[in-house]
């Protein structure tokens, strides 16, 4: 093997390759390299965690074919710490010689043979989904997919079809967030590991370029300009959300988000002593919301609001989830509907109606 | 107690205070907390760890005096998130209750009689510093300080006078970063716990005002506007580091200090296996500077830089000291000398000649 490549390439390919092996926790030390192979007068960059595979095709000058693996940090890093410029790239018997102006390094690599190869895609059907749809989306729901491997079904996000659009959606348990895409009669329903979604975000960057999205029965593809993200699928029925989404409400109130904000934020100090804990309260003849918190060994507080309010009721919440919720939202104004003091709490906006968020309230 | 604040000032009051409370790892409870004493018709906050006090005087307006300590870590957040405006302070019986336009919360406290009193400074000298000259000549040496608990003096900034000028120093015994500060005629000699320097360097924010520095034997007082830091002083004597000084170099080369520290942080990717040890080699003929780092298992490197050298030689460093040294330069260019291989490596800059480091370098 033997070629030149820019630094901005190579740096580029590996900040978007790397980090999945780097990041990896699988105990095959072949799974910490980066692969680099020369591919119809490419160089093909890719790195798995056997999970998750990522792959990126760059321009170079090629003089010579070959593949080799190396350390994905020490590359990932030296590349990135080299001045911009030409790199020349030799292969010596598993040891790979980079050269630029000045500097002259040898990493000493495994080879291409035993890295573990990634099933190819089989299907002709695909979407596209603007790369700043998905980036935002994701932005809106990716935090509350579940970190618990003893129910993998909800660390995916799940991608589906629903009357005719295309939707995300992800929730913990304990509360949900849904938010649709783009209109779409194709039939789709898909449960990505939320770590593959991750990587997405990364790769998406600015969001300027579109994204297409394959998918066969066990894996899914996201491409991303020269960017490949392949990764296995989740087994499994997603639970069916929708019937839990209450139809009606008894109590509701809309808010400036930003105050909503800021009342949650001080009631949340003072509940630290009891796991987040605090008490929305409604009072529609005065137009206020309040919320609650007691720490009997700290002290107690009170927050209020003006708000256009309809219906009275309290509800008690976990006042972390309330924050997440809160900063999710890109509008301005916060519309939160409760009925009793077990049922789901709701959060939408007027402004901008695609996106929904539930959280559950606390027992008692 | 019963007082009238505005949020403007106790959030900036509790943000120069609270952090010596929050961080203190004394187990004493009350330590944690913060005192609230009226003063002269002000509002005295302040907190101490037992060796460093840090306290500020706002205008409020004091309705009722009283004292009392409230949790710091609380009270600071609490404060940092109300939204700008009047706050009115009530205590009734050791609650302190807050109350703002939406807001009213009750902080349980404990009575301020049992809050560790600070010794007075007795003194009638006192040197007057830029804010601006303390705060960038801390940043140049303040990391040089050792955090090793088994040799207290080295664990100190050495602030001192010496021919005709103040000097602040600092050790761990591996390298050291000297500056000169100001002109003054004045004898000083005072071992500072870099703690204390840090929470000063806090303090200072953007060094618009002058430091007023008063010390008597056993402790140093630092004013900046209305805050005061009061800190324990090391006992010892401070080791005569100038006698460490090489008055001449056998080698030395001159090099931007940009393209220093590239070549540098090339290298250090490949000293990792061995604690960051990287080999600088002069070439006079060439006129080139090289730094050489070899890991067994992963590979090798040599870095090359064109400078003005005089002389031939080599020396083996930590990357990281020289990485560290280099970061503290505010000069475009460096100077770089050394002797032997074990003898201490000399940092200076031409443009600015107030700033001196040394590292020492690796054996073998």
């Amino acid at each position: 093997m033997k070629l030149q490549v820019t630094q901005e390439n190579l740096n580029r390919a590996l900040g978007n390759v790397a980090k999945v092996a780097i990041a990896s926790r699988n105990p095959l030390p072949i799974v910490s390299n980066v692969l680099l192979r020369t591919v119809d007068n490419r160089l093909l960059v890719s790195a798995t965690n056997l999970e998750i595979a990522i792959s990126e095709r760059i321009g170079a000058k090629i003089l010579d074919d070959g593949a080799i693996t190396v350390p994905a940090r020490l590359m990932q890093e030296f590349v990135a710490a080299l001045p911009s410029g030409v790199i020349d790239i030799t292969l010596n018997d598993h040891k790979l010689k980079l050269t630029s102006s000045d500097y002259e390094s040898t990493i000493n690599g495994v080879s291409a043979d035993e890295f573990p190869v990634v099933p190819e895609i089989t299907t002709t059907q695909r979407w596209i989904i603007p790369g700043l749809v998905m980036k935002k989306s994701l932005q809106q729901i990716i935090f509350t997919a579940s970190s618990d491997e003893s129910r993998p079904v909800l660390t995916a996000v799940y991608l589906h079809s629903h009357n005719g659009s295309l939707y995300l959606a992800a929730t913990d348990s304990y509360r949900l967030a849904e938010k649709k895409m783009i209109d779409s009669t194709d039939d789709i329903s898909l449960l990505i590991p939320s770590s593959a979604m991750q990587d997405l975000l990364r790769v998406i960057g600015d969001g300027q370029q579109d994204i297409e999205l394959l998918a066969d029965a066990n894996q899914v593809q996201f491409r991303v300009g020269e960017t490949e993200i392949v990764s296995r699928l989740i087994d499994g029925n997603y639970p069916d959300y929708r019937k839990l989404i209450p139809s009606s409400h008894a109590v509701s109130f809309t808010l400036n988000k930003e105050e909503f904000v800021t009342i949650t934020k001080v009631a949340s100090l003072f509940a630290r002593e009891s796991a987040g804990s605090i008490t929305l309260k409604t009072d529609s003849v005065n137009g206020l919301v309040s919320i609650t918190s007691i720490a009997s060994q700290v002290g107690e507080n009170i927050s209020k609001a003006s708000a256009e309010v309809s219906g009275d009721g309290e509800v008690t919440l976990n006042s972390k989830y309330l924050l997440d919720a809160l900063g999710a939202f890109t509008a301005k104004k916060i519309t939160f509907s409760f009925n009793g003091k077990l049922d789901p709490c709701v959060m939408t906006s007027q402004e901008v109606s695609d996106y929904l968020h539930i959280v559950m309230p606390l027992k008692g």
